[in-house]
């Protein structure tokens, strides 16, 4: 590990990360934006995500944890999904204090349009990138939240 | 450009974007709190950076704009740094509305030493990344910038 203390790369690494910041800023002003312009939001778009690989429903609990980083605020965004038709609340059997939440056959509907759309913009906004480097960076990526998982879970 | 239309490249990138957010706030996250132990922010860190490399003095508007995305309050921050002794407010000569804002020579060796901490800290949490990569990083991530920052000139 005797990189760790290299000073060469201790300032690459911090140029890293200051791009790697202000790249993820920019996409993510960007998407939140054209988001907007189709009456949505990001949160409300990991909602609907998390919702749309969990066909069964989860509960509100589980949702809470899934926007834990996007700062959201699952009831009003569950609320206006129930009122505009594109998701239930269901009882769960045997738990008569928790809700399940699912999506409708509309909200399926709508956030598979979205999610295409979703995925054309990113595949626009990083397009500077080939498909070879992006598997290559997603590999660095991992190497990078391996480490930082590990630290996790020390005690 | 037929690669943007190659599913298995629009595919990648959006992994890669998934991936990139995720470890951009995991290391936010880890950044955040190191802070915190040490009585500092995210916003706050990022105003005594523009401070540091503005020895004359900023106005508080560009204060305001170097805070755009890290939501800080920067009148909030400025005031408390002043209460410190960290930062002075200053009259600007033919502007008797405007104000500069300039780290103390106190401000300046506090800034330094979080500096260092923080480099110490990226260069801990993107240890898995070598020097020759991160160089590497940095030209994609330059590249995918450059792209956004076009978008950003067109009318």
């Amino acid at each position: 590990m005797m990189e760790r203390h290299d000073p060469t790369a201790a300032k690459a690494r911090l140029r890293l990360w200051l791009r790697m910041l202000a790249v993820s800023r920019m996409v993510e002003a960007e998407l939140r934006e054209r988001l907007r312009e189709r009456d949505s939001t990001l949160p409300r778009f990991d909602v609907m995500a998390a919702l749309s690989r969990a066909p069964d429903g989860l509960k509100m609990s589980a949702l809470s944890s899934v926007l834990r980083v996007s700062n959201g605020n699952v009831t009003g965004i569950v609320d206006r999904l129930e009122a505009e038709g594109l998701a239930v609340r269901l009882p769960v059997e045997g738990d008569r204090r928790a809700m399940l939440v699912r999506l409708t056959p509309a909200g399926e509907a709508g956030f598979a349009e979205l999610a295409a759309r979703h995925e054309d913009w990113v595949n626009e906004l990083l397009g500077a990138v080939t498909a070879a480097e992006a598997e290559h960076l997603i590999e660095q990526l991992q190497a990078v939240r391996n480490r930082l998982a590990e630290r996790g879970d020390r005690p």
